[in-house]
């Protein structure tokens, strides 16, 4: 492993969450209370992002940006344990990083905690079990079928799943804790972290279980 | 014909209407009665979990999620009259699983009828032929045309089809009765969908006739 | 020139019209009052048909499923001249019963005239001859450049196109003629009909003098 | 260098501009204040015309249409000094020729000076910045790992970060100046525009130096 991956994930995670949290505070500043329209805007930029991050990054790093993905390599043996650990930390602190500088972009007070309370209860913790595992169906399926897809294949269901599940499919703990960091429309309520968190690394459970069989060649 | 192909095509119609219901659901709750703006993010949402089972799925099972493109094949000489059977016992029961699962994850009462009463009539009956005529076009054209475009093709086919049919396009019997289990944005009365599952076989048999035709080699 | 080109154009310039003239039924009678998000269903609606006939049709007849581009390719010495005229004439008459079929759809009187009068003037006869040499600008140039990526092209400059031209880009005759015949969101009076006819006549006349040499290889 | 290469870069400024300005106008005319809902159809235009654009004109002068692209093209050395500067007057030209295209489609004065006076202060600048990094990020990226995927990747890109960055994401001193001369809903104000263009060429600094590392092959 290299400075080069690590700085490529880093980089990919702070992408993604300026993606997340910036289109989130354009949409709701210029939505005037529209909430479907707000999260439609936002739903199309983290879509368009996470193609862009996933295609150029990819070769690079793998492109993971999201701790839970790196767990899940890690489990099917398709990436070492020893560089997980400093994936899944840079994950995070670029994270926490991309929603800083959403904060600077948009002129908003850099240190932030979430004051979004909504973000809690069993049906939102079962959809994020169902959005994470969806998530590894998507990639490990399309790896299998047409891996030169991928990143068309992420992008597009992430902005499906923030219509399809009660949760707008957080499916990543790296982008759940950053967005712990943000008041603005993309954020969580710190306290709500940790189910949400175990949710994700449940699925990543559920789809090392399942997903080998499901796309084994016959 | 394995395990895996039938888990395969329950899961995938499973997803097809998690991302159909749930995100009328979503579509419904945040849109506050601007109808346009959740039928927008209902196409949108629908086409990208088309593109993303298909892609997937299609190696493991042929990716068909749909009764109607079961029975095409089956007529085509694609597919075995003897596998047909089972792939649509498992759409079905996968629909219905799905649009409970998007019961669950929005906090719903899983069991429910649907209660929507407009979605009947000679003009959307029209439509319903028309959407799955279009429905196989797109699909057995693809396979002639460009194979590897079928995903895209069928996503961008169906997001356009909410839009210009009156129905929005069900084209698919397991769809039909799955949506029937839901009260929701995208329900259909139960009374209502015998006609709509016959005006789709109708449309098999007019595309059984035509398209071999249109799409022969010269 | 077999039946089986010109059924693929006539089908073609119908699934075409059906897409334009459909969605824009359903966006106005969901939309209440909202025009651009009516256009805007109208015009992803529109780009998706696109993608999608160009695709499966292209290898069958070439999918012109337009007049103008039947003349630019004429010119151009790529199609013959006396398997022109039946290729515009069944691309106007699909164009046609694609109307009607969006009528009976939509439970509305099949035989209409469109009341639209507000289809005329200098700004959008510039527009029309601005967006069909835009159109054949990206026929020609993705030909040239990467000919499996036409159908993206023209979907995607097509759903630009509606935004970025004052008459929301007709940009061929077929569906001109046929959006005279239906008085709804996408019509245009029968009486302004000639003068966009003419205008994207001219770019197609543009076109031929100026895109070779800009499409030339060095 | 030849004429050829100039033209395609003139032109594919203007038709970037007229994708940019024209899309603009009509969102404003049509979205009744809805100012979401007019930059998502500005925003969809925008990456729609990028995408044909750059397709189609890429083999041809490299599609640059943008002198912060062809000033890192030319640090790189992937670009020649001498063409440099042809390049950059062509598409300052063309930008502008594509605005007053603009006015000309939409009936109006031809010559105006913008007077939208809030696209200035630190937030916005340091989004410039991070909008051109990210711009070159992406083509530098694609180059690297999937060259046929850069139109895609610009174009969903740009789409994305009209939402995720608090100026709209001009990244490109030739659109700015264009816009310059539009007082519509693109428009900026003449005196804030070098502001703009000095951290478009800041994050050309930048991104030579950071980008070789990143995209370094290991």
């Amino acid at each position: 492993m290299t400075g080069q991956k690590l700085l490529a994930e880093g980089l990919g995670t702070a992408m993604l969450l300026i993606g997340v949290v910036g289109s989130g505070i354009m949409a709701e500043n210029l939505a005037g209370g529209n909430v479907a329209l707000a999260l439609l805007a936002n739903a199309i930029a983290t879509g368009c992002m996470l193609y862009v991050i996933i295609t150029t990054l990819g070769p690079v790093s793998g492109a993971h940006f999201n701790p839970a993905v790196t767990l899940a390599f890690a489990l099917r043996g398709d990436h070492s344990w020893s560089a997980s650990a400093p994936y899944i930390a840079v994950q995070i602190i670029g994270g926490i990083l991309g929603v800083w500088a959403c904060h600077v972009m948009f002129d908003l007070a850099i240190l932030q905690s979430s004051e979004t309370m909504h973000r809690t209860g069993t049906a939102q913790w079962l959809s994020e079990i169902l959005a994470t595992f969806g998530l590894l169906f998507v990639i490990f399926g399309g790896l299998r079928s047409r891996p030169d897809a991928v990143p068309a294949l992420v992008g597009l269901y992430i902005t499906g799943a923030y219509w399809f599940t009660s949760s707008t499919s957080f499916a990543n703990p790296a982008v759940t804790i950053a967005r712990g960091f943000s008041d603005t429309f993309a954020g969580i309520y710190p306290g709500h972290i940790p189910m949400f968190i175990a949710m994700q690394v449940i699925a990543v459970g559920i789809g090392h279980i399942t997903l080998p069989r499901l796309f084994a060649r016959g």
